[in-house]
């Protein structure tokens, strides 16, 4: 059982760690570090978080495990304020979307990467975001990936491991690096790919309204791009080398599909829509 | 009330349409027309439809009300085979996707586009297909576009917008060049993505493994990848002079938006990322 936990970004992912654990009475109490105020307020009125503070040593002070859910671009920061507290009774960790840019942020504020940081992501995405949309349960079922250093504190790893578990997710190791490169075109491609779309075709429906007669397949791929700007900005950035390689795949088969259609080449196309169904298919079986 | 229905394929579409004129006795007798004689017993079976046939004029004989259900590149041949019994008494429609393609084949087959043919196009997709998935509430609360010339006959039109208002969807006209644009925008190019990506990824998948690690938001955006391939060969070919021209604009965003990556644009990419979420915004709003 944690004694004290702290959750540094009190939004929905951030947030929904804390009503976990506290529905689930898995820590003694849980302190929500937020630079907004106004936000913490309603996170201690909703009861997702028990005490609160806007600065990230009072609140990580004497603290047994922390937990870093803030946007991927001011996790440096937030290492930088956690330094001068930094306990070796504490485990730390995070919820970043991207890890190399992670763990490059703490090299860079203490030197080397800490024993007793335990890089993770849990892959439990919403389009809503802010401390309102959290849920105690976002993570029942979901995918958590933690990318410990040879030198990390097996004993940390194991208790974050036990935290996520008792939160309802499947935890598994990898990587940093393959971390990035797998999430880049199972997560980040998709949401540029989505907001690119959305933004260029707002600027036709100001002319035309053609988003009237749009219908629910749509509103389906066009969902994550509701997601949270600030977020993904800062995912964009971190991880702009694999986006970027594949942004310019992807480009290169949308043009070859754009040929084939020229041409009128219907056997190719009909391969190629039978070839992406089989593989969503494929997908939708690793579901279960 | 219609005396008899013909419906000239009997899939998800067609077979909607079907089931709803049953469900809600808007004819006396329900004539499903298919080449695929399995499917057709498999519609009687599910009661989908009063008779069946797998010949065209045999179908369409009598009726006054037929309904082309085709993946829209095989509206010509229909029509051919309509033409032996085209009547003056019976009202003709369609369901395309693409409308300039089906007034372009209507034209070849009779000369003239035929004043008692009313383009149409139910705005419904879902990812499922065939007679099985059909539901008498398909078309409840969507859009139909009916494309009607200035000669087309004006009974006609009535008589097709009253038997979609009747299933429960809002009827509106548009000129076909319009439809064909708007829709490239808001259905045909998010499928082509959305194919174009699942086939990408999953020739990713079979070395990596990555659709293990995807998650919901991946299952959403992908989810038009498991629409009918050879009703999107279709589409995709007769309507592809709209649809190659809005991949070329679609990959120049994206080229844009790599490059804002690859500097390190960060007010840039959130702008990018905040329009785009504000015209989902505006798109959601336009559902209700």
């Amino acid at each position: 059982m944690i004694d004290r936990l702290c959750v540094i970004g009190v939004g929905l992912m951030g947030g929904s760690i804390a009503l976990g654990v506290r529905q689930k009475h898995l820590a003694r109490e849980v302190v929500g570090v937020d630079s907004d105020e106004a936000n913490l307020q309603k996170a201690l009125a909703l009861g997702v978080v028990d005490k609160a503070s806007t600065a990230v040593a009072e609140g990580a002070k004497d603290a047994d495990m922390v937990v870093i859910a803030a946007p991927v671009g001011a996790t440096e920061s937030i290492l930088g304020a956690l330094k001068p507290v930094w306990s070796d009774h504490c485990v730390y960790t995070d919820t970043g979307s991207t890890k190399l840019s992670v763990i490059d942020a703490a090299r860079r504020v203490f030197g080397k990467v800490p024993t007793r940081f335990v890089p993770g992501h849990p892959v439990a995405g919403a389009e809503r975001s802010g401390v309102g949309a959290a849920k105690a349960d976002l993570y029942e079922g979901k995918r958590v990936i933690l990318t410990p250093r040879e030198d990390t504190d097996a004993r940390a790893v194991t208790q974050v491991e036990q935290l996520w578990g008792q939160l309802g997710a499947k935890v598994s190791c990898m990587e940093p690096g393959h971390h990035d490169e797998v999430l880049a075109a199972t997560s980040h491609l998709p949401h540029v790919l989505a907001f690119v779309l959305t933004e260029m075709l707002g600027r036709k429906d100001e002319q035309q309204e053609i988003f009237q007669y749009a219908a629910g397949g749509f509103r389906d791929f066009t969902r994550i791009a509701s997601s949270d700007p600030h977020m993904w900005r800062d995912i964009c950035l971190a991880n702009r080398e694999e986006i970027v390689s594949l942004i310019g795949q992807y480009r290169e088969a949308l043009q070859q599909a754009a040929e084939l259609m020229s041409a009128g080449d219907a056997e190719a196309l009909l391969a190629l829509f039978s070839d992406a169904r089989a593989a969503r298919q494929r997908f939708l079986d690793t579901l279960e």
